[in-house]
């Protein structure tokens, strides 16, 4: 994966990262254009969304490893699979692109490009669901490259299908369409006001699940030898 | 599978069982307060729910087999693949972690941690529909690993997205979900009087799909081999 | 496939048809109970009836092959995969498998058990929809047991899930299924009297599949072998 | 795959053409007819056509290698996998394929076989959407065979899954297909006189998608190697 130079890595993380957000903000446009029920509106959101993720993650992960999200770039730096300068780097280029993919979607359906949103977002059931949701996302991504890497595409567009339902913030979980979000006053925006609490969730819940993996999900087999060698009581 | 230890294995069913709750109850409240079409509510409930078995079975079936439901637990001590002790103990964490799920969907949602439904299920035919839920669901599971193991997950995701639909009762299908269920008073509810029959149902449900698959699923060519060593009339 | 038994076959072939039925007639029944739209209603019954041909056939197709539908034997007996006492045995089963699914459902949503149509579904129109649905069926079947024979239980189920909305009769496709739809009076019923339209079409469709095969699929190898040995004019 | 004789490429890129387009203006139709929420008519729409295109894209990829877009096949004569005749013959059969496939929709659902769109799909907005629908639609073929080519079928289900979301134009991004829909005054239809700026755009978007692609996935060793053996300054 990391054969590609970096140059080309980063394009990758801007490019996908654009996708991404033009796909959530876009499609929660074109929704509620289109209908008055919120919740059918939620349901296209969800199914553009969760294809896109398929999509993007199977044709870019090998070249950047298709992260789209500072919180999991936060994440494999601590892990020691991306070094700091890298994920800096990855960083920086998610929160332009994921903006690009705002303004692109602007541009498509006759909006003015640059907008601030007013959607409240806050609140302790708020920052909940999201250490939930990112939690949850960031669970998937490193249980799913322990056992199946080759379906963490999959894993990661279903889970954000569930998640966009059960959490009570529709499931943000990225700091990068956290902020691209907050340049749309549309469906899916985000008051920018709001904007840190919900990071600060998202890279909490984050953590939490690097956590419960570092525990949970270390080699069994070395578990087990420890376990065997464990001095009789 | 069985590599991981014990208490990494409950943790992995409580986890998993948690989720699924938090899915069910969590999609339905969001569901219910966006539209006032309950069929379009039951398609979010629904979409939510299939999407998220396939990323929990996958992620955490190879730890502990992602059983999340007691009944399968039950069916896997009957076919000898799980003992009794841990059976109990898987039995014991999931209705502990479905319990968490609906306490932290409440959290999400700001409404009481603690409630108890009101939503009537109760008859012969709400009985009849999880008898046949619960037949179907182990079924899927266990011609689902004699076939095609590595696509349990999916199998089991896309019963659950039908068996919403063709069942009248949704197709609960889980004695620990049911009881999680019983501890909301919202759109996945179910009276704690309504329990029993429910869960007597699925167990039965289960029963059947074991004593059909016993003879269906036996090796064809042991089967064979018996047919032809019959002693001529 | 073949190394079952007939009789084990049988139960595969009428369980798949009766599950099959009763998603169909089932997730009908729940969904017009539940919602006044009826695109809302069909995408419910769409979403039910492609994802259980998924399971079915993944887990069913390994014993009996997984038709679920007379055309289907039929095209396999004229292709000689299945010999022709075994083709009516089936047809047989599917017909009484059928017809169990949907007093089953009627039991589960304590409607009476026996009832017929008033649905009218005729005319040319409708037909030409039974014969393009069923073609397309059947080809999907062939070319994909041909290409990507491990896929083809996903094919049948995202291909029914377009030709429910692509064809003007809502893609029956299937005398076995149709039968069992003209015994009950809810939104998949079918009159009786517009049966022999719908199997007439049905086996048509299925025969200029059979046609189109065996000229478009034959061995590549083979065919150039054909033209490179044509004679020079 | 071009072990296929042209003719029998040509068939399978007319066969799917029609079938696709049938699949896009007959789901309009049929959804149109049954609600008159239009999100709902659009996710009716999304669903058949993301189906559909996976499985003609995974049965007829073998022979022709599913292209089914004029755009396609002159992305692959530019890169040299097509000849310019076999590219033009296909376009030619991709267009009256197209236009079958609207006529055979016309006659399932009893409306004039022939007929004109007056929807008006025009201006730079609309443009800049196909320009965006087509580029993303040709990386994600591109990428898809470079890295994870039996995955391909799935990846452009879902992207158009996706597409008809977060495009403005709801993503025609097929100048064959367009054509096609030209010929319809329902709701998937487009005026004859918007199909130049359409066509215009889409042959822009997947000019810029090979431009991209021929940067970004280069493959990666060689592109190292030169780096390495750049002159130092």
């Amino acid at each position: 994966m990391n054969s590609f130079p970096l140059s080309r890595r980063l394009v990758a993380e801007a490019l996908g990262t654009a996708v991404l957000v033009a796909t959530v903000v876009g499609s929660g446009i074109m929704a509620s254009k289109l209908t008055s029920d919120t919740a059918v509106a939620l349901l296209a959101n969800t199914l553009a969304t969760g294809a896109i993720l398929v999509v993007l993650i199977t044709i870019l992960g090998p070249i950047s490893g298709a992260h789209f999200n500072p919180v999991v770039s936060l994440v494999f730096a601590l892990r020691r699979k991306l070094n700091a300068t890298s994920a800096l780097a990855y960083i920086v280029v998610q929160i332009v692109g994921g903006t690009a993919g705002t303004i692109l979607v602007h541009a498509m359906f006759e909006l003015s490009l640059l907008q601030t949103s007013t959607t409240i977002r806050s609140g302790g059931a708020q920052w909940l669901a999201e250490v939930t949701a990112t939690f949850g996302l960031v669970f998937v991504i490193l249980a799913g490259l322990r056992f199946r890497s080759e379906a963490v595409a999959w894993l990661v567009g279903l889970y954000i299908t569930a998640a966009y339902w059960f959490t009570a913030s529709t499931s943000f979980a990225n700091p990068a369409v956290a902020i691209a979000r907050a340049l749309t006053n549309t469906f899916a925006g985000i008051r920018p006001i709001d904007l840190p609490g919900f990071i600060i969730a998202e890279i909490l819940g984050g953590l939490l699940a690097v956590l419960l993996v570092s525990w949970l999900l270390t080699d069994a087999h070395n578990a087990q030898t420890l376990t065997e060698t464990e001095p009789a009581p």
